[in-house]
């Protein structure tokens, strides 16, 4: 029940930057959009990921490592249509 | 050195929205701020607060006990501004 339970967690917190992707690149307005969120859940993400190599965790590798891309890709689109 | 990368990951992951909820709050804007995101993370977070209590894991059931209030509460400033 636990591993289930995990996987599902790790599974929604992964993939929980998607859907303020595909609306900063469908309307290109992300001014109400805080980048300093996406800032700090990136470093944070990329710190877990760090964390799991050392633990030479896969699991903690897999799911931070996507979400430091995708949180990072929601912090390049905040740049890059800030103020448009 | 492991334990401080892990502390300072979750402290970032747990307290990353607080910018946003700031930014609503002063704003009253929330229109490109997605609320399917929010949705997704909270019900993570919640789902890994489930997985630190069957664990008995302090840490992961403090950490992500803090983001599924934050998260839940930027999703209420989401609804309660949207359109405004």
């Amino acid at each position: 029940m636990e591993e289930l339970i995990g996987t599902l967690a790790g599974i929604f917190t992964t993939v929980a930057a998607v859907p303020q992707i595909f609306k900063a690149w469908k309307t290109k307005k992300v001014d109400d959009v805080s980048p300093k969120m996406f800032l700090v859940l990136t470093l944070g993400v990329a710190l877990w990921t760090v964390y799991g190599i050392l633990k030479a965790d896969t699991p903690i590798i897999i799911t931070n490592g996507i979400s430091t891309i995708l949180n990072s890709t929601m912090l390049f689109l905040i740049l890059k249509f800030r103020n448009t």
